[in-house]
């Protein structure tokens, strides 16, 4: 046996039910993105590897971005994540665009990661940046269009949480332990890490990196402490904004949440599943500086992004998943002679012409072979004319389902059949 | 002043007016083929090498594709067509799907191409193919479909039209030419840059390939001979088959269409403006070999792919590009001082909660400065609740391009908002 060509590790294939729950996704998404007034925008997915040089978190460039010479030399870039482009887009048009700005998108992106449950090489991310705010209410609202997302595919607050914390905090709370500020994004990356790590290779870790026993206690108590929001005017006022959007039941303050990227200068947040399996399902936060970093005027902003293929495991977890037709015709057109195609095609192109979705057999075949299909593909109804009925100017209707047929002069077939699919 | 870092050249960013007009192709594709009964799928953007070694055209890979190496030594290449996809899915589950299977998707896909006027480097393929018929009425289906698109997008007769050969039909009138049958495919060369070259080109090109100067001659008559279809039963068949369709407005046979890609084995088709200005708005054909090539069973089919870029150009030059809001939210709500953002951000929640899609000023500042920005943004209406309203328990509704505006007791403000903008 020949073996079939292999797809590219940590890629998928979307096959109709497969895109069918994509394409509900952004059709969700784009809901909730324009409940917010957000509008929709899209970056290249090639970009110069300068693009990311500054700012994005180191390891996501340099270790796991697709970065290639084109045929003319050039060093490319499979876009990593959106922000980025999302700053020079606004950076090369500043001066013409109207802010505060609020922007989403639903696209692919690529990361040279080990494939495992939840993370594959090529996925899908949601992106929503407002721009032109330096307010933790505006925060808030990003954090807002989130649950609106899990409250409109059924995640519940008791199943999803998103964990909300401030990165100006930590850095005074840091500094506190006697910390210098240029070891602050060590520091940083010593939090994100400490969920992954067991306690011991974790206080390994922080040793490893030079801090001394009473740093890491000091590190290891501040995680830990529920109520640290309450130091942080910002993060009250955040939490008041959360309240008046009515998704506080989604909100909780964790102050262990600093997120992977490099360039968030204040409130970070990320969602995950309640019992903290699992990676996290998004994240985001407030950032001041990347439109400047790329050569525009400074403007801050914030922004989150959320991959598909984790939310789709918490969907699937939680029974969530919806139950999609993936088959857009309702109606089948049958073929009953080799000397019929041509009626049966001119048949449904008129069905379609009255706004139906039609699938008709394109050829002719046993009627029982055409049915077969027509039940397997998920067809509702299909329609049969033979010699006596094109001779009393008339068709069959089958419903597919009920088992049941009727007979329905031609110029009646489009009101008949409207009035059928209205009830199924 | 800094430089804004610059996007890869012939690739496209996408501000929200540009993505609303792909967003509305994206959308009139999705009805079109719906209404056919084809499910949307979707391959992966990145494929092995090898998946194209066997059949594109091998300019299409050898010289336009982008091919790297990734971090484990693969070479990748980004999708330059999706035909070879389609097959590779087709034989991974070719005993589980449901044939004859119906397929549609839209995507991007890259070519390592000049940039030039209706050329990038990075576009969008509307992808739409018919698999397991071998009729000459299956590839009618697909043309109709085409030009079912161009009928939607408003698109005349007048102004595109498909055009239609057979390569079989080629074949044989080759053949009484003398031209042994391995030249074939170099004759269909020939034939698919005639229009490209000069005639002292095109004579010179013939030549230098081997042919004779009655090789030349007949070649020269065979593309020229309009009813050349009336010897091919196939052709008969088709165009009967278009007529049933209702689309024989748009279609015409054409002896000189050849169609690029090398897996071609019966109808070809392209759409072109009717000036033939330009590149094919998109080509099409039958193939009956692809997905054995990548190791299935053997499996004909037919499709076609319909790139974004010459179609836009197509829509300007007729003047048929739509009109669309890029605004998706035609409310905003005010923030009349400091303390009632997060009463604002309450109102804009309800609002949302009963289906308005609404924006909210996400900070305090001159209320002519607000009403300004939903000016721009092209907002229909603007709610204010100063201090007298808030005691009365209502709000200020503006109708933003009458410039009137009316107070409406809070309760009421959903109901009153829904007749407002059914209204406008």
């Amino acid at each position: 046996m020949k073996k079939v060509i292999q797809p590219v590790k940590g890629t998928r294939d979307f096959y109709p039910d497969e895109m069918a729950l994509r394409t509900w996704l952004y059709a969700q998404i784009r809901d909730v993105s324009e409940s917010y007034g957000y509008q929709e925008y899209e970056g290249p997915f090639l970009e110069s590897i300068y693009l990311y040089a500054a700012k994005s978190g180191e390891a996501l460039v340099k270790e796991q971005a697709f970065v290639f010479p084109d045929r003319g030399g050039n060093q490319i870039t499979l876009r990593p994540e959106l922000t980025p482009s999302l700053a020079r887009m606004i950076a090369q048009k500043q001066n013409q665009l109207v802010f505060p700005l609020r922007w989403w998108s639903f696209g692919p992106f690529w990361r040279y990661e080990r494939p495992q449950k939840g993370r594959t090489r090529e996925f899908f991310q949601w992106n929503a940046d407002l721009m032109g705010v330096d307010l933790p209410e505006a925060d808030a609202e990003l954090v807002s269009v989130c649950a609106s997302l899990f409250e409109k595919i059924s995640l519940k607050p008791d199943e999803v949480k998103i964990l909300v914390n401030d990165r100006r905090l930590m850095e005074k709370e840091i500094s506190a332990l006697q910390i210098p500020s240029e070891r602050r994004i060590d520091v940083f990356h010593l939090i994100d890490r400490k969920e992954k790590l067991s306690i011991s290779e974790w206080e390994k870790y922080v040793f490893d990196q030079g801090f001394n026993r009473k740093q890491l206690e000091g590190l290891q108590e501040l995680v830990a402490n529920k109520k640290l929001y309450q130091k942080s005017d910002d993060l009250m006022r955040f939490f008041e904004a959360v309240a008046s959007l009515g998704c506080e039941d989604y909100v909780v303050y964790d102050p262990s949440i600093i997120r992977g990227l490099d360039y968030y200068t204040g409130i970070v947040f990320e969602a995950k599943d309640i019992d903290k399996e699992g990676r996290a399902i998004l994240g985001g936060g407030h950032y001041a500086n990347l439109v400047a970093d790329v050569g525009g005027e400074p403007l801050p902003g914030v922004g989150f992004a959320m991959g598909d293929v984790v939310l789709l495991l918490v969907l699937e977890k939680y029974g969530k998943l919806p139950n999609l037709d993936c088959m857009p015709a309702s109606v089948l057109v049958t073929v009953f002679d080799e000397g019929s195609l041509s009626r049966s095609y001119a048949l449904a192109a008129s069905l379609r012409g009255a706004g139906f979705n039609v699938v008709c057999y394109p050829q002719a075949t046993k009627l029982a072979k055409q049915l077969k299909f027509a039940d397997k593909m998920g067809c509702k109804f299909a329609i049969i004319q033979g010699p006596d009925e094109l001779q009393e100017n008339s068709v069959i209707v089958k419903n597919l389902k009920e088992r049941e047929q009727i007979t329905v002069k031609r110029d009646q077939l489009t009101s008949e059949l409207r009035s059928f699919l209205a009830e199924v």
